[in-house]
């Protein structure tokens, strides 16, 4: 099932409903960025406005396989943009409580000035695959084709590289052109980038993340780069960059995530 | 009227109220970090919670001095952290929505890893103080005392200085301690980045703004820096650093905002 048809969100009499559709997870709780994408769905619908702009979800409680359903409301429709609130629940416990501006970015335009460059990334074929089969990697990683840069793969072996950052490529395995809610799960798809570095970190869940997409992305595979600066407090965040085929950011996304000790 | 007393909000009968104080504006709109504080005290009191951990608002309208609601609802009540969602509304306008989880900083610990240093900044004294008195600042900036590194201060003069990069102390004039909420305000209040840009920008609304708040500040002077990297699409970021006396950094944000060129 590709990512359109697990992602899929149906209105009916005021309310939204989906599936947590199994396959979609890191041991048994669904990717973050995949529960993202199901009530970005309902705001699209709720707003009339399929890109968005800005979203911002909260992570209540981990999400298992099942039907959910969600709580949207469009908050202001303007003329170029318009916001919407949704609350993912599966039954009476919520998962998710996000926020979100959309808009058409069909037209995107501006002066510009960037100050970055794509990240360099050796061609695909000769990046590190991250599939299940691997034996090393989560089953949500055969609903993505993800290829990372191996100076970035060290932490798959037990040799992290001592710098949290990852970077590589994405795309769908079947194809399926990757659109603007498609960029969302893309920012949320990657290995943690704190497992590159040398700290006692046994795992990190994200209580909250924010996208901006810029720009509708051209076909083909994405350039994507994740870094953390700030370990510090108890959370650290991770930074991601989404670069299109033509060579353009397409999103940008911060994370905020627990930093709990790994078990002794 | 200093900081907490202009940010007060009261709760009675389940809804809340407020005022937007005059003085906190730019141009007649209030200061956006100003109406963030008013909505984050109003989930900090619907969630039980002091510190704001991770906050998001949308801005949907300016905001007029004058009396305001909040709508506020606690989503999820956790050991650690609670989330909430608010909406800030004049009359039936809706000006702003938020989601932030809460929790309580006293004790933010953890590993340590910071791959960055606080800003590079002359003495206060020794940095350009931005005040109306100047005859080139807003209002605002008397509720605020901020001091501009002096090579940033150029588009004040119309010499831009090339580099879209902010850096100064800030605090409160009245000696007011800066609080957790206080930091929201601080990730909000220079002028903006790309008035150092040399392009024809004239105004930058902030279509979103997320702040992620890491400890509770140190008293005395927090130094901060903003910079923009990505102006494309039609849109900008803004991200912020906040680092207290004893070096630490306290807060981090991100802004998006919208880049309309100049008028001709």
């Amino acid at each position: 099932m590709g990512f359109s048809e697990a992602t899929r969100v149906e209105h009916r009499g005021g309310t939204w409903s989906a599936a947590i559709e199994p396959g979609w997870d890191i041991g048994g709780n669904a990717n973050g960025g995949y529960l993202l994408v199901l009530a970005a769905r309902a705001m699209a619908l709720a707003t009339g406005s399929p890109d968005p702009v800005s979203v911002t979800a909260h992570y209540l409680r981990p999400g298992k396989a099942g039907p959910v359903r969600l709580e949207a409301d469009a908050v202001r429709v303007g003329r170029r943009f318009a916001t919407a609130t949704a609350l993912l629940l599966a039954g009476e416990n919520p998962l998710l409580q996000t926020v979100g501006t959309f808009g058409d970015l069909t037209q995107a335009e501006g002066p510009e000035r960037v100050d970055a460059v794509p990240p360099e990334l050796p061609d695909p074929d000769d990046c590190v695959r991250i599939h299940p089969d691997s034996g090393k990697d989560p089953s949500f990683m055969s609903q993505v084709d993800l290829r990372l840069h191996p100076e970035d793969t060290g932490f798959r072996e037990g040799r992290p590289s001592g710098e949290p950052r990852v970077r590589g490529w994405f795309r769908f395995p079947d194809a399926e052109p990757v659109d603007t809610l498609g960029l969302l799960l893309a920012v949320d798809s990657f290995p943690p980038t704190i497992f590159n570095a040398r700290l006692p970190v046994g795992w990190v869940p994200t209580l909250e993340l924010t996208a901006h997409v810029r720009a509708r992305p051209e076909p083909g595979w994405l350039r994507c780069a994740f870094s953390t600066r700030f370990v510090t407090g108890g959370f650290l965040e991770e930074d991601g960059e989404v670069w299109d085929a033509s060579g353009r950011l397409v999103a940008q996304s911060r994370q905020l995530a627990l930093v709990p000790r790994a078990k002794p």
